[in-house]
């Protein structure tokens, strides 16, 4: 019999695209004795678990809600205890708006080891691979990524100094509250600010649109861009498509 | 005679760690047949590069400065031209204070396809592998990463709006201003605000020193961490060792 070495790796499942989690996250994926992962994970992943490991969905598919999140702790902790590793699989970076850090919290104050993967969060990569970069010299020097929920009064007022700002504003989670959004960026940053919005940023159904803030309502409206989509705002956004990019590269590569 | 099919791929290492990279990141060195690899991104990953690839050092060490960066540009375009598939690995995120867009822009205006390969920015894996999450549900719900060279006139101004923000504010390449930084944001958080300054974050050199704002300066004269360093401020700070992790999880893991 051997010793059961409970432990808490908690690893970030990149933006979508499967080839882009990390060595170290499709490594620990491989030493796995449970995998808990969620809707943003991809499940093309799971193929780097061993075949006896025990995989868990724990996404908001099954119906996950607020008052669960305290079923996922104990799960991680239950798991630990009866079969030893435990890997949490999340969508993007685990510390990025991923509560990532809650379930490592409470799984270390019931004894259990933990460790952190990081793993390339959307509000990174997904302007990058729609080709814009988040600085660029001579252009800005310093980006702001925040959720546009604006539930919570200090990211109302968060918002409103980004948009003061000339840093690159990334936001995430803020769909619902787009014709808001543009006003409060067009009031100190003018109509012709740059403004694009990628949904499903880094997967094959990819889509997005570009304009100023001026203008990007209409054209949301034309073109219907749904959740999960990323809000980007800043001059880098004219940047786009100026290095050609990935389509061009794509077709002249495939062997 | 096969035909040469020239390209450039911009690729992310990551911020130290060797298995930070993406599999696609691998995969994409796997194919180089020209990597041009500077100082932040670590040669343990030239492992991945064929053997008959040329592999080209263009970093700080060989002397290079601001001009040298068109003779970069102009590097890319010959090998790309005269070898194929040219490879420009680069720390953290190519497009995350990277010049990497200058990078593609250059190559696409020469006609040669690009691709970019996002990577893990110290920005961001840095503190989360200190034990320091970026946002926390209750705590705070953005982040801001902004150089701290204050050169810029825009950019100083910025710093003034994230420290009456409510952000997790990172600072990199802000060393030499710390006095400065540390009374900006004392001004507008107070002295309690709590701070951390992390050296060669990821890596087994890594030090780091956590304290709050009126104190930090006494504690850096006392441990005198170095550049390269990141500075993060914020209450997230403060969830620095809650989760116990890594080394505890270290300890108890090696086979």
């Amino acid at each position: 019999m051997t010793t059961l070495i409970k432990r808490l790796s908690i690893v970030g499942a990149g933006p979508g695209d499967p080839d882009l989690i990390t060595l170290k996250g499709m490594k620990t994926l491989e030493s796995a004795d449970v995998v808990l992962y969620d809707a943003l994970a991809n499940e093309a992943l799971l193929e780097y678990v061993p075949e006896t490991a025990v995989k868990v969905f724990v996404g908001k598919r099954a119906g996950m809600h607020y008052c669960q999140q305290r079923e996922i702790n104990r799960m991680i902790v239950n798991y630990a205890e009866n079969f030893g590793h435990v890997v949490r699989l999340k969508g993007g970076d685990p510390y990025v708006f991923g509560r990532g850090h809650e379930e490592l919290e409470y799984a270390a104050a019931h004894g259990i080891p933990t460790e952190y993967v990081p793993g390339i969060s959307s509000a990174m990569a997904v302007p990058g691979l729609g080709g814009i970069p988040l600085t660029k010299r001579g252009v800005n020097e310093s980006f702001w990524v925040v959720t546009g929920t604006l539930k919570d009064h200090s990211t109302a007022k968060d918002l409103s100094f980004a948009a003061q700002s000339s840093a690159t504003v990334i936001i995430l989670m803020g769909m619902k509250k787009l014709p808001e959004i543009v006003s409060l960026f067009e009031q100190y940053r003018g109509k012709d600010e740059a403004v694009a919005i990628i949904q499903d940023g880094s997967k094959e159904s990819e889509r997005s649109i570009v304009g100023d803030l001026g203008g990007i309502l209409d054209i949301q409206q034309h073109e219907q861009l749904t959740a999960p989509a990323i809000i980007v705002i800043g001059e880098v956004v004219k940047e786009k498509g100026k290095a050609l990019g990935h389509m061009l590269a794509e077709r002249a590569l495939v062997p």
